[in-house]
């Protein structure tokens, strides 16, 4: 039992790990803690237009543990280009090492489903793919492009970052989004 | 699409609900989002310990919503003792319009998840209960009793209102908590 106290201990850093889009009407910026809270929804919510059929509990539960090994990386904004092999290898660290803090069944069980996300090969993590990028850019159009406008991100960026990976785990949502982000542009909502 | 995009983007709000707790090492205090993924992390951690055999991915989906009716009402510190009955009507009322947001299946099946949790009957709703209610503590034991003390509640008043939620949910945790809740009495980390 102190193992599994010990570790949700540690799991409580995540709220203080912060990310670059304010939630809407606050000026604080999102933590990667509630930001993996409103995804999972997101993936329940979504789970009729998934490109393939999905286990959404799957998905669900890799959407809670896949930002945490950033207890110990921070979060890195999705459009650095450089060092993400780097990153990679230190979330793996990360999470071997906070995983690890578990009884052997719990570790191996969020180990796996941290690695399964990781890889994105299954429907379930294409899908728990599209959720985790559409969040920010749902956020940011009700946000009249906050992160974007504040880390000069431009609109073709956007696009050939998130447009794969939504289009591959749920392309209704990149069907909406697409239009929605040309709107946006339109509005001069990005930078650069 | 638009409606589950706009049932997500007012679940943002949620974010905004804070409670009483501070996370361990920030001045702020916590908000209802990110403790509804903390504790859904704790009763994934916790399922071996289950009073009874249970669908642990049930718990996890019910954790993750039942917080939500507080975008309307706020959050109530467990200990309040008036007006229960009242806030509980308003949060029924919260909720089916907030899930009421979405299409048809996936509002009726929050819904029947936020149900299912209020009741309390069922194993996974007792197992949730008993994981919801012992997140503060925990933060409470490893923060030196700041909410406790904040707040002038007793050691009397927490173990009478969580004892019987936790045994009934998950035994070991209550008889590992029931040791810590003494030893912190013994420094004096209780108000009143």
């Amino acid at each position: 039992m102190q193992q599994i106290v010990d570790f949700i201990l540690e799991l409580d850093k995540l709220k203080a790990v912060t990310r670059k889009v304010r939630p809407l009407g606050l000026e604080r910026y999102e933590n990667s803690a509630e930001h993996s809270w409103q995804i999972a929804l997101l993936a329940a919510s979504l789970a009729p237009y998934a490109e393939a059929p999905i286990d959404i509990h799957r998905v669900i539960a890799m959407l809670l543990v896949h930002d945490i090994g950033e207890i110990d990386t921070g979060d890195t904004i999705v459009f650095a280009t450089e060092g993400w092999q780097e990153r990679k290898a230190a979330e793996l660290a990360a999470v071997t090492r906070i995983f690890g803090m578990l009884p052997e069944p719990q570790a191996a069980s969020f180990l796996a489903l941290w690695r399964e996300f990781e890889s994105g090969e299954t429907p379930e993590a294409r899908f728990a793919h599209a959720a985790d990028r559409a969040m920010p850019v749902l956020l940011n159009l009700a946000n009249q492009g906050q992160s974007w406008r504040e880390n000069g991100i431009s609109h073709e960026r956007v696009v050939r970052r998130i447009a794969p990976p939504i289009k591959a785990g749920c392309p209704a949502l990149w069907n909406y989004l697409e239009a929605r982000l040309e709107e946006a542009r339109e509005k001069g909502w990005f930078g650069a």
